[in-house]
């Protein structure tokens, strides 16, 4: 964090699978609710003293009155319904809450953010609120008499309740409130701090009513998104409707990272490089903005943080290794290099885990970013740019289609061996049709000869059915591979226009990927 | 070690370049003498009972009465010579050594090796006696009065009465005493074990004169043999003169890895996998040979051990990162895969560096026992072995010619760019012709077309040239490349003779290699 100048480690320490912190007051609370994995409060002021060392400021964050099942599993009577509660294994919104209307609760708060505010040094306390979905709420006849009796009118203003209980908790022990950008109600006092992740229009709004605000939408780095897509996420976007009084309430962003789906095997490189990207990003002027220098860049700090001992590159080769069954895992890191695990959260359908499942399979060695991918688009673009040539780096794009099917053939009885690989193999067939489709075209173009529209529909039905996930794996290349196929039965329309127009046409028709083929 | 089955650490903790554990009773000795790079006794106990969980004794060396210059940089008096002393940075055989002639000597070490006799609970204490020149008593008149008064005949027999001084002093400790096996004298009592660092033969030597004894010669890891040739030796070898009951004075073995030429991010591929082998070797009855098997199954154990955490692996790859300034390392990684550090102590003459000198070079990244080489070795076996038809294994043999032709090319921009690849650049074109030589062999063969004597003698010129050492690193493949050029320039004698006959008159002419070409 230090090396691309991060100031605040923002530390996620409860959640429905987890408590993670030790409590000398309440100690069931991470004794039965967190495995044993839980950090100690010794451990805790050795972390706070090595990132104060670096400028780093520690602020914990105590997700409450949702997210909270582990604080529930030795403490059952906090909850908003009867016992008893076990840690949660899966990955999702949970029921779960706090409940707001028995002075028990705040008393225990009281007690506990006591406690953590001694150990926290940091001014300020994150508590969450995000994702509380009221259902435990609106079933519990108690909490509805509560509601009725005290003018309550729904959930959100229960929340709101319950903020204003936990905030005053907060000041009588010198500790400033941040919250996720559900804690946002008429009723919230305006020293609260708003976390917006779900979009920078909650922090907008939050600025205009005269709050400070965080923005953490556009830097989830769990949802495996390019650097590219963070980097240009902007806290006070160019279009942002704020004053410049107004844009003073931001304070700046965060990156969000998650921990379903990561291991100390893989954290690094879902966290690394890119945050450096996001790092620069939350430092520059609005118009820093050249994405290929961005990455030009990135690649050198990569190999710097790796330096520091950061393992996003050596596990990178170690997952592969365990992958393969061999050293030799050039074709495995061949097709790891054109795919990319699927986006947002959609790895919880297309590869149902638990958090107790192992993060070994071919989805968590792949990253984002594949220079290898960059490469081969702007290799096609430019061959296609010099129609009716179609010389310039024409070798470049025919080395690594060959790659790809060298790659596809050698996997074969890779996969064969390798069961954790089994999940792969549609990857492998489809990896092989991308190379032949990408070869046939790039010969077609070059020959000056033109392909049927027949050879040009089986092709690009190939790379549909390619362009599908596999394994929670998808092609990063497709859309470029459809271009040289679409150019390739496009020859004869060259003859009528200019090759910019001819090349524009292609592009379109190309991409957006046609929808998929459902009746 | 746990892992392998491997028993005894032996911890080498006193040298000229660092005395690396803590006295209390004598804290100058690791404070002046180790730049403050030494082991706490919190940490010795630590490891001791790290060990002592996974079924490992921890035997320590203190290295005496030669290589103690680390010990004299506090304590000059127990010098053989007058001080001041300084830290050794460099590497070999050094003068310092104890001085054997004054009380005072044997009551310093009577208290300190008290002091680690109560820290180590190991039955042994290894004092070293190893590389004692002597020099320093040659020159110093009240030794050589010492000497001529007890009679004392040579400084052998100087450092046997040493030895025997050490030794009551260890038995009043409750040590028994190891040595190198220059500690064997007529006068050495015969509790004490022999550890063999030069050959078998003093070891059978002390083992016919009743003493225990270790063997290390054959397992010196340092020395960046291949796993092949350690696994071969064996403690009490085939042709061995030992009757049964001299035989069972042979403890085991041990393999020996020196620190002069590792970092942290280098020792595991110095250790490891060979280790393993060793291991085996020591475990397994003398006629298990099979050298291909062995490396079959310590592929396997490679990444096993990858998997407990070694960095063997992970670490080859950061460095080829750095050196390469790239994460598209595959050029230099093809390189690597056919050079190896050059064998025994060479690199001391060819890449001087001291101790305080960067880990960081190609021969710093490159290791022994590539599996590229040895399937090349074994593929251009099987293809001259398939005369006069030449088709056995020749698309390996091509693909693999090609893709070294290939990384020559890549290299040559990646060595103008990284001002620590340039020492590199003789092997890049070394490469360079070693590929296109056996790519013209091969292509000689398969079209059946002799090749001329003076085409052959060109390529066996630049392969003289190429085998050459250069950044004290040295292509293991240059055999088999000469095989199939002098088989190319032999195709005529294919006609008068079998195959089989034509194969070995090749395999002759082509090794052991040429003299070198000096007038």
């Amino acid at each position: 964090m230090a090396a691309v100048k991060l100031n605040v480690l923002h530390w996620h320490l409860t959640e429905d699978q987890g408590f993670r912190v030790e409590s000398k007051k309440f100690p069931k609370l991470h004794t039965l609710g967190s495995d044993g994995l839980f950090y100690t409060q010794d451990e805790v002021r050795e972390i706070i003293a090595y990132a104060r060392d670096r400028g780093i400021r520690v602020m914990p964050e105590f997700d409450i009155p949702g997210h909270s099942t582990s604080w529930l599993v030795s403490y059952p009577e906090l909850g908003s319904a009867p016992g008893p509660y076990k840690i949660e294994r899966g990955a999702g919104i949970f029921e779960p809450a706090l409940d707001p209307t028995r002075e028990q609760t705040y008393k225990f708060l009281d007690s506990f953010l006591g406690e953590m505010a001694a150990l926290f040094p940091d001014a300020y306390m994150h508590l969450g609120g995000d994702e509380n979905e009221g259902k435990q709420w609106d079933r519990n006849p108690q909490i509805q008499a509560f509601m009725k009796e005290k003018g309550i009118k729904d959930n959100h203003a229960l929340q709101a309740y319950f903020n204003q209980r936990v905030l005053k908790i907060l000041q009588k022990h010198h500790k400033k409130m941040i919250g996720w950008e559900e804690i946002l109600h008429p009723d919230l006092p305006k020293d609260a701090v708003i976390h917006s992740w779900r979009g920078p229009a909650s922090l907008a709004e939050a600025a205009k009513r005269g709050y400070n605000g965080i923005l953490s939408a556009g830097y989830y780095i769990d949802l495996i998104f390019p650097a590219s897509q963070h980097y240009l996420a902007d806290p006070i976007p160019r279009d942002t409707t704020l004053t410049p009084e107004e844009a003073k309430h931001i304070l700046g962003g965060e990156a969000t990272m998650w921990g379903e789906w990561v291991s100390p095997e893989t954290i690094d490189s879902r966290i690394w490089p890119r945050t450096a990207a996001i790092a620069e990003r939350l430092w520059s002027p609005r118009n820093v903005t050249d994405i290929s220098d961005m990455y030009r860049r990135l690649s050198v700090i990569s190999r710097q943080l790796e330096e520091l001992g950061l393992t996003h590159e050596k596990n990178y080769g170690m997952l592969l290794r365990r992958l393969a069954a061999t050293e030799n895992t050039i074709p495995l890191r061949t097709l790891a290099s054109i795919i990319e695990p699927v986006k947002e959260y959609h790895r919880y359908q297309m590869r149902p885990q638990t958090m107790l499942s192992p993060l070994t399979g071919l989805v968590d060695a792949a990253r984002p970013d594949s220079e290898t991918a960059r490469q081969f688009v702007s290799d096609v673009d430019a061959f296609l740019s010099d129609a009716p040539r179609f010389a310039l780096n024409r070798p470049n794009l025919e080395r690594t289609l060959a790659e790809w099917q060298n790659a596809s053939r050698a996997l074969g009885p890779m996969v064969d061996r390798s069961p954790a690989l089994q999940e792969a193999r549609p990857l492998v067939n489809n990896l092989s049709a991308i190379a032949e489709a990408g070869l046939e075209a790039t010969s077609y173009l070059t020959a000056g000869s033109a392909a049927t529209t027949q050879w040009r529909d089986t092709q690009l039905a190939r790379l549909n059915e390619a362009a599908k996930p596999n394994a929670a794996l998808e092609f990063v290349v497709i859309t470029s591979v459809r271009k040289l196929v679409i150019a390739a039965a496009e020859l004869p329309q060259l003859r009528s226009t200019t090759p910019v127009e001819w090349n524009n046409r292609v592009t379109t028709m190309a991409s957006p990927p046609p929808p998929a083929t459902k009746p």
